[in-house]
């Protein structure tokens, strides 16, 4: 059995998912005005569905309209805007998100109810719906579609995000799975919102594919971290359509294992993808942490020196500063032993059983000019492993979020 | 009674306190080389002790052996210097970290338990202990010498941070409390760290002053933040020598409220003095919580929202972005709902029980240019009222942080 990228694969790579976006005008001005900005994502099957809603206690209109319709299993479709977070923060916005939705599956040809619904962008306006009526009717669904969904949910990201692998047994195709999101964007002065969308042609027990579900999102999207500021937008909406053929899978088959592998390796890759992009990024930050008490405090700790803004301002700085990243660990409320711990950057060992190792300093901070920096830490205390991604945190990050819009 | 400040009140204000300062070398380069970075406070007389010290599990040297020394009750000094945190992680730094404690506790004439030590700088690297035995001996000490010393603790603080309060009862000087703090510096790219200093001519019971202690620190020094990175060295120590006459204050007394009233005037002066002068701020800002269900939820929810970077960048932009707050507010763990929520800036109502309202966007974009922001927010839920103290985030934070030092 392999689990291998497609290359260019993208959210209606699997079988039986169409797609297609338009532009509504939800952008007045700058790099998205006459591009894209709603469009529909469609499972032209019946299928099982399952998604993942910001836990902040302050949400958009959509999030509120998903959370009914998420526990039935059986959504077909989402329907997504960029360029108006639909998230005035009062009762305003629901009847909006709701119109939404319904606009959305009578274009597609199934019930209201069927459709989920997402909105990011600016906040504290409620949606212009008649932007929306009169631009649902001119998207086009079809397999080529997952490309031009994928961008225009984007708001300041800088590139689309989208991923899918395939699932073979002795050179036969089992199911593919793919996937695309958007980050951390600012369209004005706002804040950034992470949606993601992922697709499969295997067929799923319902109740497990919440379960899987809920276990990627918090190894891969809840282990990325920009700025800290979790947004009243998120979400995670996962559909799988039976399209490739193949038994229902459940909790319990041996394929399970196999289905999880394949989420959890195109969740992981968006997920880099979205700490890449993140405003105002040079470096993608992997903290890797192992030998924590347990898995909990292992993802608390890689979480907690991934946000740090002085781990962050140190990577900006090809500054290999292990005290920074040292003293980040030491206040992320978990168990942890200087004398036992370590620390490397790049590969290369910094800090190691409570005492520095002398390192070529110029060697290690020429390293760090690499899209990428690793950061290890091992506590040494037992079997947690978890990994982390950031990004550093550049001027342009202040000069993104602090100019004032015009 | 009243409770005043002194104009240039500092921390030997109170009777019976000397400081000193001297230049030990510690600084090769910039702005602080050949200027004083070695200090000693001291009392004259015997006197009660207390303190608090940082929570980070990853401890500069000075930390451990404070430690050891706070719980006797009986402290009469403080040896500090700048320019490097004796906190090289492993065991070594302890006996350097002694030796600069006993040197101190010598020149003054107490025994070496008697004095408290505390180094602040550069992390990584063991304190030099000769440069410190060359430069106690010319340590002057003296009642003038508190601005001295709060100079001394520098690191890349842009100005001294020291108050002082008189508390009199019909004209009568019943006593003073004074004290002074330094804040987040970089000499070299590294952590932040605070150290705060606090000394009182009252006679206090040592059990209640520890008590006291820590309950001002969580009033105040535990409710600024510049960055979120809780540093290695992190200390708050209090002093109070009765040089000033009268009973021994204990807790059930009705001078215990008089006590706690001046020793909170001053902290909170200092504390934000401290978010002031964080890296690279342009604003103070004050997050003023009310009408959280607890106490506790008020600071939690109130210190949330200082560190976010969105609302730290928008309030550098002098952008009233209420939306940011609200989010933020939303993911602080504590109880509130949405509906019920206020937010104001600048004293002007933004968004009311759920719903937003209109304001006139220039007036508060030109109220945000204020040197101090408040940022009121009132949830509508119980008695849980707290204030914290944060500076705006700006591309000068992450030119302190990020420039590689060369």
């Amino acid at each position: 059995m392999s689990i291998e990228f497609i290359p260019y694969g993208h959210v209606t790579t699997p079988e039986g998912f169409v797609a297609g976006a338009v532009c509504a005008g939800m952008y007045a001005s700058g790099p998205k005005a006459g591009q894209p900005d709603l469009g529909i994502l469609f499972s032209q099957r019946e299928c099982a569905s399952a998604g993942v809603l910001t836990t902040n206690l302050v949400r958009s209109a959509p999030v509120y309209v998903n959370e009914k319709r998420l526990p039935a299993g059986n959504l077909r479709g989402a329907v997504t805007n960029s360029g108006n977070a639909n998230a005035p923060f009062g009762n305003a916005g629901i009847a909006e998100a709701e119109e939404m939705a319904a606009l959305a599956a009578r274009h597609a040809g199934v019930p209201p109810e069927q459709f989920a619904v997402c909105s990011t962008g600016v906040t504290g306006v409620v949606l212009p719906i008649d932007k929306v009526r009169a631009a649902i009717p001119g998207i086009t669904l079809s397999r080529e579609g997952g490309p031009d969904f994928a961008r225009a949910i984007m708001t300041t990201d800088t590139r689309p995000k989208q991923a899918a692998v395939a699932v073979t047994e002795g050179g036969r195709l089992l199911f593919r799975v793919g996937g695309c999101c958007k980050g951390s964007g600012m369209i004005h002065p706002n804040m950034a919102t992470m949606l993601a969308y992922m697709t499969a042609d295997a067929a799923v027990e319902p109740g497990y594919l919440q379960r899987l579900t809920k276990k990627v999102a918090d190894a891969t999207f809840n282990m990325v971290t920009v700025d800290g500021d979790t947004s009243c937008s998120d979400t995670l909406l996962v559909f799988a359509n039976g399209a490739a053929g193949g038994e229902t899978i459940r909790e319990v088959d041996p394929a399970a294992s196999l289905l999880e592998e394949a989420f959890m390796a195109v969740a992981t890759r968006l997920a880099r993808e979205l700490a890449r992009d993140g405003e105002g990024a040079r470096h993608l930050i992997a903290v890797n942490v192992s030998g924590a008490a347990t898995l909990g405090e292992a993802r608390q700790l890689a979480r907690t020196v991934a946000l740090s803004s002085l781990v962050k301002t140190a990577v900006a700085g090809n500054d290999p500063n292990w005290g920074r990243i040292l003293v980040a660990a030491g206040r992320a409320g978990v168990r942890l032993d200087p004398a036992k711990a370590s620390v490397s950057l790049q590969g290369v060992p910094l800090f190691r059983n409570g005492g520095v190792v002398p390192f070529d300093e110029d060697d290690v901070h020429g390293r760090m000019k690499a899209d990428e920096v690793a950061i290890d830490i091992d506590l040494a205390l037992g079997d947690g492993r978890a990994t982390a991604w950031g990004c550093d945190l550049t001027t342009d990050y202040v000069h993104i979020n602090a100019d004032y819009r015009t």
